[in-house]
C-alpha cells in the first residue's frame, strides 16, 4: 500500500458486552476506519480513529439523493486463536459493483482490505468466542458534498465501523415462516436491486411489517415485471430443494449476488449435488410442495449463514416444507460453512483469510 | 399549535450571495427548524438553530437503510412585499405519504407548516426578489437510531433548510433535449417511485451521466415492466401536445404526484384545454412527431417550473419537437405558473399561502 493508515488510538474503551448482550449491531468497538474523497484528489488520507460521530452539513448529499453503499461481512476467532475473515475479496469487489451502481468512485479494494485487516487487528479483543458469535464487519460510503443539485456528490467518505454479533440462533437454528409478499416490489432488473445500497432496504420495511403482523418473520419477494418468480426472501438469497435437485434464482440483475449464496452453491456442487440457478415461479413451488417434490428450502446471508423456511403463506394458503422442521441438507450445510469459519473444518476452497499482524 | 417552537437566533450572520452567483442549493440561510422523533414519546423539541452540522453516530440507519423522505417547495417575495409560498399544503401530505412508504412516523402536517412559516418569516431578508429566484425549502426527515438491525428505526429527525436559488433558465427558457433511457429503470409500480425519498434519486444518477456524455441533459424514463410507456424526464414530470389534446403519464404508483403537474393539469383545463392522464408509449410519440401532431413536449417541477423539450432521441434516432423552439402553449403556462407565484397575476386557486408575522 502506498498511503500508510496513520492510527489514532483511543484512550477511553468502552467496557464489553457479554456474548448474550450482544444481539445485532447494537455494540460497536473502540475504533472505526476513515477514508476521504474529493474529486480531483481521489481518496486521501485513510485513519484509524476512535469510534467518534460523523459530522456533515445538513445539505450532505447522502441525506438528500441517497448515494450510499455498504458491505457486511464478519471476522471470526478460530479455537486455536486465529483471527479470520470469510471471503473479503469478494465482498470488496461487490462494494465496487455497488460503488459503479450508485456513480461512487471506486476504491482501491486492496487499500481497503488492508484498513480493514488494521482495523480487525487493532480490535482483536472484541472478536467474541462464543460459538456462533463474530465481529461483524460494516464498511460504507456515503457522498458528503453539501449541495442540492441533483447530481453525483462530489466529496464522500469511505468508513469502516466494527459490531461485535450474537448467535443467530440463541436456542438453535429453527426455520422461520414467509409471507410471499403480493403487492410491495423491492426492485426490478435495470433498477438498483443487485446493489448493497441503503435506499433497497428501507423499500422493504413496510412489507416486513405487514409479515410481521400477520405473524411471518420475513418477507419472499417476487419479481417486479411478472409477479411471479422468486427474488430474495428479506435480505437473504433463497434456495429451495426440489427432488434430487437444489434451485435458486439465478442473477438476474434485481437480486444480490450473495457471497452465502455463491459459497452454497460451490458447497453443493462439491458434494455432486445438482443446483441450478434459474427462473423460479411461485407456482412451481405451490405445486413442488403439493406432490411432496419440495423437501427443504432456505435463506442464505452473512448474519444468519443458513435460515431454513418451515412455512410459506401464499394468496390465503400455507404451504409447510418438511413438516416446519429443518431440513437434513440445510442442517449438512450451516455445519459445512460455519466448520470452514470457526477453522474447525478444512477449508478446501481456500476461503478463508488469516489476518495477522504486519 | 400546542408545543412552541424555540428559536435561538444566531449571533454570527453570513454574507448573502449575489443574485447571479446563487445557483441551485449552494447557500444556505443562518437557521434551521429541528424536531426529533423518539418512539414513545412521538416528535418533540421543535426548534429552530442556528445552521449547523448534523452529529450522527456512524450506525445511524439512515446511513445504511436509507430511512429519508424529503420535500421542496419556494418561497417568493411578491412586487407588494408579501412573503408567498406555493401550495404548501399539497407537499407536506405528500411529506406523509412518502413517510408511510418508508416506514417513517406520521409528521403533523400543521406543525410543520408553522415550522416553515417561523422559518422563512426570520429569514425573510435571504429571499432574493429578482426574477426567477426564490428561497427553495427543503424539508426532510432522517432516521437516527444507531442499530445496524434491517428494521424502521425507532429515532428520527425532521430538518428544514433554506436556500435562496437563481433564476433555472439564466438566459430565458430553453429547451432541452432529451434522452430516452433503453437499459435502467427509475421506478416501478410497488416500489417507491411515488415516494419522495433519497434512494431514487441515487439510482438514476448513472443514465444521467451516461446522457451526458452523449450531449443530453436530461433522461427520459420509461416503465420497469415493459419498457414502453412515459413515465418522468430527470426528476420532472412530463407532459406532450399532440394535436389539441395535452397528455401526461396517469399516476400510476411508480411516478411522483408533482405539485407543477397538478397545477398545470388544472390551469390547462381552467383553460378549456383538453387534458388526459394515461398511458402513453415512446411509439406514440414517436408516431405524433412523425405525423407533425407532436407540436410541444415540456417537464414540469419545482425548480424549472416548466422545462420545454426540443429533440428526443431514441433507438439510434433524433425526434425533434417544435424545431427545438419554446411552444406558445409551455410559455403561457410558464407565464401563468410564474406570474401566480409571484403576485403579479390573479390567484384563481388560491394557490399562493401569504405568511406573516402572527
Ligand atoms: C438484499 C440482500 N440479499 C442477499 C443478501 C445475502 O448476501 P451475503 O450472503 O453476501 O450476505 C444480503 C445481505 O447480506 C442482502 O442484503
Ligand atoms: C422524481 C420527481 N418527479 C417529479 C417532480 C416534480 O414534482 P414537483 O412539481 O412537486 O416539484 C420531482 C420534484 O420536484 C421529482 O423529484
Amino acid at each position: 500500500m502506498n498511503t500508510p493508515i496513520i492510527v489514532n488510538e483511543s484512550t477511553d474503551k468502552k467496557a464489553k458486552p457479554s456474548a448474550d448482550q450482544l444481539g445485532f449491531g447494537k455494540y460497536f468497538t473502540d475504533h472505526m476506519f476513515i477514508m476521504d474523497y474529493d474529486s480531483g484528489l481521489g481518496w486521501h488520507d485513510p485513519r484509524i480513529v476512535p469510534y467518534q460521530p460523523i459530522v456533515l452539513d445538513p445539505a450532505a448529499k447522502v441525506f438528500h439523493y441517497g448515494q450510499t453503499v455498504f458491505e457486511g461481512m464478519k471476522a471470526f476467532v478460530a479455537s486455536d486463536g486465529r483471527i479470520l475473515l470469510f471471503r473479503p475479496e469478494k465482498n470488496l469487489r461487490r462494494l465496487n459493483f455497488s460503488n459503479h451502481r450508485m456513480s461512487i468512485p471506486q476504491l482501491d479494494e486492496e487499500v481497503a482490505l488492508e484498513a480493514i485487516r488494521q482495523l480487525v487487528l487493532l480490535e482483536r479483543d472484541w472478536i467474541p468466542a462464543e460459538p456462533g458469535t463474530s465481529l461483524y464487519v460494516r464498511p460504507f460510503v456515503i457522498a458528503t458534498q453539501p449541495a442540492l443539485g441533483v447530481a453525483p456528490s462530489e466529496q464522500y467518505r469511505f468508513i469502516v465501523i466494527l459490531s461485535p454479533v450474537g448467535a443467530y440462533y440463541a436456542e438453535g437454528i429453527n426455520p422461520v415462516s414467509i409471507y410471499v409478499e403480493p403487492e410491495f416490489v423491492r426492485a426490478v432488473a435495470g433498477g438498483v436491486g443487485n446493489a448493497k445500497t441503503a435506499g433497497n432496504y428501507a423499500a422493504g420495511l413496510i412489507a416486513q411489517q405487514e409479515a410481521s403482523r400477520q405473524g411471518y418473520s420475513q418477507v419472499l419477494w417476487l419479481d417486479g415485471v411478472h409477479r411471479t418468480y422468486i427474488e430474495e426472501v428479506g435480505s437473504m438469497n433463497v434456495f429451495f430443494k426440489v427432488g434430487d435437485t437444489v434451485l435458486t434464482p439465478e442473477l438476474n440483475g434485481s437480486i444480490l449476488d450473495g457471497v452465502t449464496r455463491d459459497s452454497v452453491i460451490r458447497l453443493l456442487k462439491h458434494w455432486g449435488i445438482a443446483v441450478e440457478q434459474r427462473r423460479i415461479s411461485i407456482a412451481e413451488l405451490v405445486e413442488a410442495q403439493r406432490n411432496g417434490s419440495l423437501t427443504e428450502a432456505f435463506g442464505t446471508g452473512t448474519a444468519a449463514v443458513i435460515s431454513p423456511i418451515g412455512e410459506l403463506y401464499w394468496q390465503g394458503e400455507k404451504f409447510s416444507v418438511n413438516e416446519g422442521r429443518t431440513g437434513d441438507l440445510s442442517a449438512k450445510i450451516y455445519d459445512a460453512l460455519t466448520g470452514i469459519q470457526r477453522g474447525t473444518e478444512p477449508d478446501p476452497f481456500g476461503w478463508m483469510l488469516e489476518l495477522s499482524r504486519a
